[in-house]
This record gives structure tokens, sequence and C-alpha cells, in this order.
């Protein structure tokens, strides 16, 4: 059993229409908000050697990713703590809120309670004007593909090139760029956070159209050997860019970095280098 | 070290305003919203024998009990499930949704996280009149106190009057009630999970006035021994009843049950029958 067969419980029991986004889209009074909330515990989530600062950063961090990928603005964090240590609190805290305070946001309240194993759940409301959503689906044929950021750096630095270790313990979520594209007219967006490849496969899921990608259009975290820096950015995960699909004519002036990487193709399929990519990548494994 | 040192350490880091309410009160373009976030788990919330349905209902419940408590009415809710065995989560999700729609609520999105033990977090969003929102601050002498249903219920349940148990393992939240006395004109709010001793103690902490009841006048769960009827409406743990203080002249025709208890007190501090009440009830205590 892997996550995305769990997902089809959720699907059957919960209703589909908001689980192929990062986010949920809801309307409170004449306002449109974005809300999602993120579960991270220690023997699974959080690399080994994290500080108790940078698991609070890194718990509010992978929240405004996600309301990135909506095109949305953070503004309201919760955070709830399962706490392994009492003394552990106020470094989490420190480091959630200096996340939140960094990209705009606040944490306004959570909860606390007692835990064999660290686990902290941050829930974030991001603001947008609806015509700025941009949700996984509504790629089109001809649209470019890009992403924000350099793909790979957070598995290099998990297989031990320490100069990227900042990707992995302090992941830097793009929120400029997430509400930079909503208005640029981004047609599809989501982070990467479990990799390029299942990335580009959970587009295929939302969309009608497929995406042909390139290696050699690929960034790659330098002084790394390029076999492994290639195979870092395909399918490493735990990096924090943001993937989308925008029509070409709408790439002008937009005030960010991307890199374009392929295009969306009208066939379903994902296409590496013209031949279909292996869907592989992070994926949470489950006994029983 | 318990909660509530712990929370002087959220004050100190996160800010106070929002610590002190049953929710964060958020303001979304000209919309008025309630937020919070709860986390349960099996070795220290869930009582011994609840179903997985029961405990998908309760994580809910919690939630929809802290929004009531504000006064608002619940709209959204998100469910971070830390899952033990993949077998649970159909279960789960079909009791947190059907408590979410039995009270006006929908499951929206959330999270899913393989866990070495069950782990739920709720997170609800509310709509309320900023007119109607009551927080756990502004009682004033002179009001009475007063509550909804019958406290000690779940704690009965717990120490075996079987009787109880859906108290204990299907709680209502006061929804209805919550909002009612937001219209009414409740001047402080909260719900009684942690008892009702350490509620009234919460109380205290955040108004500048006191709060007097006398033991007669709470209602008590029927057929149970006095004295343990007693103990468990005053000191138990688990209900999910509303506590609140109200100008005595609004009480009419509010539509909803509920037994004052007392009277807010210009005297800082809880008495109980004349004296100061014992600060005793249900609070996590934590090693270390």
């Amino acid at each position: 059993v892997d996550d995305r067969e769990l997902l089809t419980i959720v699907r059957e029991v919960a209703g589909d229409a908001q689980t192929f986004d990062d986010c949920a889209v809801i309307q409170l009074g004449s306002c449109c908000a974005v809300i999602t909330t993120d579960m991270l515990h220690a023997s699974t989530d959080f690399p080994r050697g994290i500080t108790c600062r940078q698991a609070g950063w890194m718990a509010v961090a992978v929240t405004l990713s996600d309301i990135a990928a909506m095109g949305a603005a953070p503004r309201y964090i919760l955070l709830a703590v399962g706490l392994d240590q009492p003394r552990h609190l106020k470094k989490i805290l420190e480091g959630a809120v200096s996340c939140a305070e960094r990209f705009g946001a606040s944490v306004v309240g959570g909860d606390l309670d007692a835990h064999t194993e660290l686990t902290l759940v941050s829930t974030g409301i991001g603001l947008v004007d609806p015509r700025s959503i941009v949700r996984r689906s509504g790629a089109n044929p001809g649209d470019v593909i890009a992403i924000t950021g350099t793909p790979g750096r957070a598995q290099a630095a998990l297989v031990g090139y320490t100069q990227f270790a900042c990707a992995l313990y302090e992941p830097i979520p793009a929120v400029m760029e997430g509400i930079a594209l909503g208005k640029a007219g981004a047609s599809a967006m989501m982070d990467v956070s479990d990799g390029l490849a299942l990335s580009l496969y959970d587009l295929l899921d939302a969309n009608d159209c497929g995406f042909s990608i390139y290696t050699a259009m690929v960034p790659l975290p330098p002084e790394v050997p390029l076999d492994e820096a290639r195979e870092f950015a395909l399918y490493g995960g735990g990096d924090f860019g943001l993937l989308f699909s925008i029509p070409p004519g709408l790439l002008v002036d937009i005030g960010i970095s991307y890199t374009v990487i392929g295009t969306v193709i009208s066939d379903r399929a994902v296409l590496l280098d013209g031949d279909p990519m292996p869907k592989r990548g992070y994926v949470h494994q489950w006994n029983g």
C-alpha cells in the first residue's frame, strides 16, 4: 500500500473535488481563500540531524509551498505540536514563527499534545484573487512546462553533498514565485516535493493532456557528477520548487527566475527525451 | 511540566493575542472567520475501545466544539491523519465526514502520513458576524454563569458507567447552542473539555473578575451516587458542553437549554459554595 493507493479511499469517502490540488479552495463571504494542512513527523519526514528550530521552519515551509502552488499569498498559520520533549517547544515555535513572518504570514494559533515522537502539523490559509488561482488541472497542449529553482538539491544533501544542506534543512518555499505565476497566467501548477517525475505524473492525473520534458533542459545541482545530478533532479524528493505550465506568450516580464524544461503535449503520457518517463520518486510505504 | 506551563512558552514566542481563546479570529477580506486546530492521538486522547469511525468523529467534534465556543458556525474541516494501519483509513474518514456534515461543515482537505500510533489533527474554519463573536474574556460582575448540557458524563463513562458511553465515544459538540449564545449576547464563553473547574480558572485568567458557582446548581449525571456524580461534574474532563457568562436580562427566548450555575463576581477568584474551588481536572503531564 502506498500514499497514492490510500488517496483512492480518501476520494471515495470525502469526494474528489479538492484532492487533486495542493490546497482546498474555499469561499468565505466575498473572499476566496486556499487552505491546506501538512503532517510531518520525526521518523519519516524530518531528515536526520535536523534541529528543533529547523523542524519548526520546515513544518511551516511545506504549507507555504502548497499555498504558493495555488498562486495565493499566505496569511495565517496554525501549528499543532505533538511534543516529545517539553524543552524542544521554544525552538520549534521560533522556527515556525520566523518562517511564517519571512513570507508574510502569521502564526495565529495551534495545539499542544504529548507524543512519543515529534509530530508537527501546520495548517495554512492564503488569499487569492479568484482569477489568479492556479490548479493542477488547466494545462493545454502548446503550453511550455517550467520549474522554479534547481531540483535535486535536497536529495543531493540527503546523500551527503553537504553544500546543499540548506535546501534540505531550511527549505525556501517559492512564495513570491507562486504569486507572480498566478498573476502571469500559469495554466497549471504544483510543488515538486515528491520529485519531478512523480509531480509530472500527478499533473497527468489532473489533466487531459501530457508532458514532454528533456533531461538537457533540467537545471542540475552544481558540482555533482552528471549522472548523479540528473538522478537527483529528476527523481529526488524534498525540493520546494514549483512546476508549472504556461502559454509561452505569457512568459514576458513576470519578474521571477524559472527554467523551461519541456512542453505540454496532447498525448496522455509523461515523456523524458521522447520516451515514457519512469514513475518513481518519493512515496511513503505502508505496512499491511 | 504541564500544558499550562508550556503555554507560557507559546505566548512568549508567538504572542498572546490569540492564545486565550478557543479559536483564532482572522479577517479574510470583509469576512470574519475563526480557525482552530486540535491534535488527538491514540495513547493519550482516545479512550480505550474507541472504534476508527468514532475516532474520526471525535477528531472533528473537538474542533467543532472550539468553533461553537466562539459563537461561530463551522464551515470547513481539514483532517491530517497519521495512520498506524492503512485499513483503518476508510472508517476514520467516514466518521469525520459524518460529524462534519451533521453540523453543517464539509471536509475539504487533509494530509496522510504513516505513524506508529494513530494521530488525527483536525482544523476547522467557522464564520461569524463580528458582533456575535464570544471570547473567553468579556465577563462582567453581575452576569450569570451557565453551562449547556450535563457535565461529568464522559468522566462517568470513563470509570465504567456504560450508560454514558456515547458522551465519551461520540461526543456532540454544542454547535447550535454556541451560535445561539453568540447572537443572544453571551459575554464570555469556552468549552469545558478540560473539566468545569479548570475551565473556570481559564476564564479567570482571561478576565478581570471572578466566578462563584454552587454545587447544588450544577446538573449531574443521573443514576450515579451523588458524591461521585459531583466529582465527575466539577472535575471530570472530556465533556463537550459550553460554559458561558451572560447578563441575566439577555436570557430570554434564546431557544436552547442551559443551566445557570452561579454568578460573575468582582473578586479575582473561583469560588465553589463560597470557598476557593480546587484547581484540578484534566491536564496533560509531560516528562522532563
